[in-house]
């Protein structure tokens, strides 16, 4: 920790930076408790930390001046989206002040013939897409909560179609970023391409507000396609499920969503999203984009190869509302799981992301590991990528239980490392993996750190997560 | 400059060191002024600079050796592959040692069942390419050269391919890299997506050797697909076929390849790579992969298209010996260039991308400017991109003619920056585009002058490119 967090955490706000943020934004600053509380905690089973003030920015400008006067006072700034991180994100560890960003709201910029926009940090990616609606375009990525495509980009998020549109790595091609001592920088142009310097866009990308605040994201649209049919399908077991998304992707079918799940997880989200009408088992929940023809197609090769794993039948959602309803309810997924904890219960979601030819292995593994535990934990995947969900039901308060929630955590991400996997496929580092990066990329951590240190020396910048300094 | 910097440049390398290299390496370490002026040569107009010696590596180790011992004297190191690159990045500008790779030319692993494989930084495209013939899979990244892969990484390479696989910031999923001062780290596990921890692979892909040296890489790989087509076909001007890219690309058509060439830059390829079954006009090559249905559907889609923009007939080339043929004529497109030059003359071969929207525009203007200069350039560009090159061909001894080619340049960046594009889309900016990045970044470039710092503050890593510290 630096000498200006120490000072940070043992004193309040000065009251110098308070009659500052209260003269810049009025009642947008406040230090009420229950704002407060509310922006403290995340939606996983991490400790609740809370800010010491919350500062509410509706411009590039008012950020940059909330973060320049708290600079100038070495206290901690916490950039907040929608607050749905899962790995303790927006946890304000060391005190300081959070910045919520969901009053930028304004979708800013919308070129249908470039096929791209630039929206304002608070934007969430459902806003957008419904914006976009009548342009016959729309944004892809879709991690389940609607968090904000501020929020999206600094944690590079991804979700259910990032096995053939990509993930916000993929699809953000500039930023406005508020760095440390309140400089705005654009990361870059608006061109689909460039070899124009550092790739400093991908460095704030995933960069979980440690090294600057995202204020506004230029990103990537694509055309709604002609036709899109999506597929439920049922298979013998998980493994089952897993090869005929091996080999769908090997065959380069330009499937758009494969999503996995087990049984457990299935039975939670049809009984959340009050789906009745499929089978309880492991599960691919699938979609097509394309021509009619060219749907039709992919459609009949994956129909094919599934048989040959021994599938049931597809059963087909080819309305719009009766999609609409399947992807809700897999986008639901995390509030089905917590809906069936008990009231002593929390779940600890993780997520972690391997090789594919290493994903039916590594979720088996898993899964005779919490069975044999006896605990209760759904596997939920974006299996086209070869990364999955766990969701430990646990007994958090119950020192045995907690133990061993956190061991067989533990040993997924190590079997995920030692399968040349990584600890985090989408959730990131935040406060809850530290100690796995480390684990994961040894001496690269080190020049992260040195990246740190020469854009934010004074360690206010969302301190505590990802790395240890 | 740095002080280590000056001093190198004021002395020759010092005796200790020269030792320690040939103990390292014996014979692949030479000071011969036929192998400096070789690897002290760009394939570009710049001037050359000569490195003070060469150092083979053949493994990481080597590389990591080499860099350490440079580091111990404030020696420049210039990383170089096949010395393709067309913005001087390989020049020595400040002396020193440049390090060869080229003998890092093995593949170390190739995964089917993943779609990946792992390649010492020397191998270049087509090698790989050769090496994955039996395998169903293949390497779509293709600069115009035969390029290293670890070049292509270092300078951000994209290609023909871009529009429907990426460039290298889309497929390089991992890298190893040799640090300023010798430590060796990995940015990435294997995983197709990591949310853990800072995007090192992508700070380092681009970085034109100013970080650190890559020594091996692990590439994304695609399934050959079932069936490829390309075709040829004429149009009444260059804005015809600008638009019709356009709409290719906003209809979502997945155009696998699509090239643009003017009437001056057609004849120099078809004359080079004798092709003597087409037109002479503004041109599109084109290229569809996919099923035979699929590769059948786009074709008819893509012929509608141009049809309305007045296009002739497309010719086909089906059989690989002729689709062979037409892409080698185009990937030798810069060597086509050079060969009309006369003996006085030389090619001032730049390039950059615009939003795709303001291509026609760009073009057109700058084809104005350079006929009213009365100067010879071609036009040919990646357009689904939005990004094209144009190769000046002066007598760049003469001071006039000199200064005319350089003012058209320079109002061509210009142009493309005020329609918020970039000053490079894939040569990159190596020595000859610093002040451009400046004039397109702004208050960004402090911050990558602030990264540089800290990753080689001794400034020993090809110093001289990218940024002015």
């Amino acid at each position: 920790m630096s000498l200006a967090a120490e000072a940070a955490k043992e004193q309040p706000l000065p009251n110098t930076l308070k009659a500052a943020l209260t003269e810049l934004l009025g009642d947008r600053f406040t230090t009420a408790t229950s704002v407060r509380e509310h922006h403290g905690k995340g939606e996983a089973y991490h400790t609740a930390a809370l800010p010491d003030g919350v500062a509410y920015a509706n411009s590039t400008e008012e950020a940059a001046a909330v973060v320049k006067a708290c600079a100038g006072h070495g206290i901690p700034v916490i950039p907040y989206g929608t607050g749905t991180a899962l790995e303790g994100h927006t946890l304000a560890l060391r005190g300081g002040i959070t910045l919520d960003l969901s009053g930028m709201d304004q979708v800013i910029r919308v070129s249908p013939e470039d096929m791209d926009c630039t929206v304002q940090a608070g934007v969430t990616r459902n806003q957008l897409n419904e914006y976009l609606r009548d342009t016959g375009l729309f944004f892809p990525v879709d991690p389940g909560a609607d968090a904000s495509l501020g929020g999206m980009a600094a944690t590079r998020a991804s979700g259910t179609t990032t096995v053939r549109y990509g993930a916000m790595r993929e699809n953000v091609l500039a930023l406005t970023v508020v760095l440390a001592d309140g400089r705005v920088i654009q990361t870059a142009r608006r061109a689909r391409k460039s070899a124009a310097g550092y790739d400093l866009t991908r460095l704030f990308v995933g960069s979980e507000g440690t090294l600057g605040v995202i204020t506004e994201v230029t990103l990537r649209l694509y055309g709604i396609p002609e036709a899109t049919r999506a597929a439920v399908c049922s298979f013998p077991d998980l493994e089952a499920a897993v090869n005929t998304v091996i080999t769908v992707v090997q065959c380069g079918i330009p499937i758009a969503r494969c999503e996995l799940l087990d049984k457990t997880g299935m039975k939670m989200i049809c009984d959340y999203g009050k789906l009745d009408e499929y089978t309880i088992g492991d599960t691919l929940f699938m979609e097509f984009h394309g021509s009619e023809a060219g749907v039709a197609e992919q459609a009949e090769m994956v129909q094919a190869i599934a048989a040959d794993y021994g599938a049931g039948d597809f059963k087909w959602a080819t309305k719009l509302e009766d999609r609409n309803k399947l992807w809700e309810a897999r986008h639901n997924g995390h509030y089905a799981i917590l809906a069936t904890a008990k009231p002593d219960q929390h779940v600890m979601a993780t997520d972690v992301c391997v090789p594919v030819s290493r994903l039916a292995e590594c979720i088996m593994e898993t899964k005779a590991d919490i069975e044999a535990c006896g605990l209760v934990s759904p596997f939920i995947g974006h299996a086209g990528d070869g990364n999955f969900h766990m969701s430990i039901i646990a007994n958090y308060d119950d020192a045995a239980e907690n133990k061993l929630a956190h061991d067989i955590h533990d040993r997924l991400v190590h079997r995920a490392q030692d399968m040349e996997g990584t600890c985090t496929g989408e959730h990131g580092i935040g406060s809850g993996k530290i100690d796995y990066l480390e684990e994961e990329l040894g001496a690269a951590v080190e020049v992260m750190r040195a990246v740190k240190r020469a854009l934010d020396p004074g360690d206010i910048m969302n301190p505590g997560k990802m790395l240890r300094l």
